[in-house]
């Protein structure tokens, strides 16, 4: 049998269409996986998600919308249907691909299909409860770094984006961006930092997931000139942006999981300056694609060396690593890998 | 085989202990369901509740502490764990006795056991999305009046109170009282109003779940002497509370589920004057232990017709209705229900 014959359930969450129409990142990669498998030929992949979800594979749904775009569900209710759905058709599956957070694995004793989570992120360490108590299914971790030692991987497949709208551009802005959602473990401040010691313009852009961190660190030092905020960006005015950028300035306070922003902004060809934390070593290629830095002071050395930066190389990296057909040729392997593991347990 | 011979598993929540140490309505109603059945000689009552939880049946537990006592648990971790644990057990048993709301229902198509949900309350119509969706299980309702029209009852099961510490008293005090959680739903700014009008003193007793309705409606009548709030009672309070009481006004501005102070009012010789609004209807016997009326006016006349009630029948009323015993007799009816009808199903 030919893997791509496999009938593989996509489990997406349900806050959000799929793919969402604004925010909604774990729908937007399940989506994204989804679109991918189809492309690639895979002739059975069947997408749970919220009825108005859209897919080019078969969308099989019991909540009629995300619950953050209807107030009128409680969560759980919605949450828990959606995932007992599914569950209750796991016999038509080869493999579930659960894409939804921890909450389907306490159905997982009453199923037989396998099932591969995609640990998006721990959202709070008491969600390793859930984790602890199923060592015996299989997880993808969406870096190297974002792993819990305690739990069994079969990989780190990396998220994968989409390259339209992402125009690469071999001249460099002459501006320094800071991209993102606006809060203290994304260092908007420290990047202010920077442009003040390099005397350089920087536009701030995404948008405010914390308003006092905003009011306190980050308003007072704005003005119409050097340091500008623009607001929330969507596709397009984030490809207008990346045109003024001369380097990407990343330098967030806690761990990285994967930094879906390092990857757009390397596809554009912009290097990035991160922060050595995390994810960020994985994304990024140090003194390639961008410089790792520990600190402003080496933030503001790394953007007097941005020149020795290939834009091209920034490209090429994000097409050899992070696009949606890499992330899917990783699934496939993840899959296959799966389906011997399951056999060989057949037979003993 | 002797009916008290077969293995029943009763679910509590796991928001606090079972039995709690102050609040928690369904852990409570667990905990005299668990020990009641004990009592009546059941052989194999099996508890699931949180480890420090206490019982003479036994007591099988994943979750340590209620996630009311322990912050640090994200409650939907606690509860998805708990419910699916004692799914997997489902098989070493004859009867599962749902007292945990909706979510136990979105695992029902996995296991064999028959169970029974006794919905304590529809906190939100909402979680009506999951009980529709599981019409050929068994329900059992806590009045007549908190039915939903859509799903199949056994029976109503009236809630059973524990009569220690609720002393019979023929003598009646010379207070208004006023008892429960302090909210516009209970309706304590009306009790203020039949007290002025009957130019009789009231005691306020509870806890204050509406700040704020507190403020406006209730503080502002408050005074040293004839209106007063003595703050919430545990049961040894409330028994002298009772000492003081001519009658207990209730005039709830919303339906009652089932009215557990109604009951603990009667047990004492309580006469209560009680709104016409959901179960008060079932669980006072009008003109005999209090009297049901439909606004303040007809409240005032109430009180000047309570010394016709026989304080004794208040007292018998609540021991031939609303005990524990009467309670778990009322479940050995509906167990025995069940095991018929599955009997039946399983011939056919």
């Amino acid at each position: 049998m030919d893997i791509k014959d496999k009938r593989i359930a996509i489990l997406a969450p349900v806050a959000w269409r799929t793919p969402p129409r604004a925010y909604g990142a774990w729908e937007t990669v399940a989506s994204n996986i989804t679109e991918g498998l189809v492309a690639r030929g895979w002739k059975n992949i069947t997408l749970f998600a919220t009825k108005e979800s859209i897919t080019k594979a078969k969308l099989v749904a019991f909540v009629e919308k995300g619950y953050e775009e209807d107030k009128t569900q409680i969560p759980k209710v919605s949450e828990c249907l959606h995932i007992s759905k599914v569950m209750q058709h796991a016999d038509e599956f080869d493999l579930i691909h659960n894409n939804f957070d921890y909450l389907p694995l306490t159905y997982l004793p009453f199923i037989k299909t396998p099932m591969l989570t995609t640990i998006h992120g721990f959202s709070d360490p008491d969600i390793l409860r859930v984790y602890h108590d199923h060592k015996d299914t299989y997880y993808v971790s969406i870096s190297d770094s974002d792993r819990n030692k305690d739990l069994p991987y079969l990989a780190t497949v990396y998220n994968g984006i989409d390259l339209s709208n992402l125009t690469f551009r071999q001249t460099p802005g002459d501006k320094l961006i800071w991209l993102g959602r606006i809060h203290l473990d994304k260092g908007t401040h420290l990047a202010i930092e920077v442009a003040k010691r390099c005397n350089m313009d920087l536009l701030i852009a995404g948008i405010i997931q914390d308003q006092q961190y905003f009011d306190n660190l980050i308003k007072p030092y704005l003005n119409y000139s050097s340091i500008q905020y623009i607001g929330p960006v969507n596709p397009t005015a984030r490809d207008a942006l990346f045109k003024e950028a001369y380097a990407v300035i990343h330098l967030n306070t806690i761990p990285e999981r994967f930094g879906l922003v390092l990857a757009e902004t390397m596809a554009a060809g912009v290097p990035v300056i991160a922060m050595d934390l995390g994810s960020c070593r994985e994304v990024i290629a140090d003194k390639q694609t961008g410089y790792l830095v520990n600190n402003v002071e080496e933030a503001v050395e790394a953007v007097g060396k941005i020149d020795s930066i290939d834009r091209r190389k920034c490209r090429q990296h994000v097409e050899e690593n992070f696009t949606i057909d890499c992330m899917v040729r990783g699934y496939e392997k993840v899959y296959e890998e799966i389906f011997r593991r399951e056999k060989q347990k057949n037979k003993e």
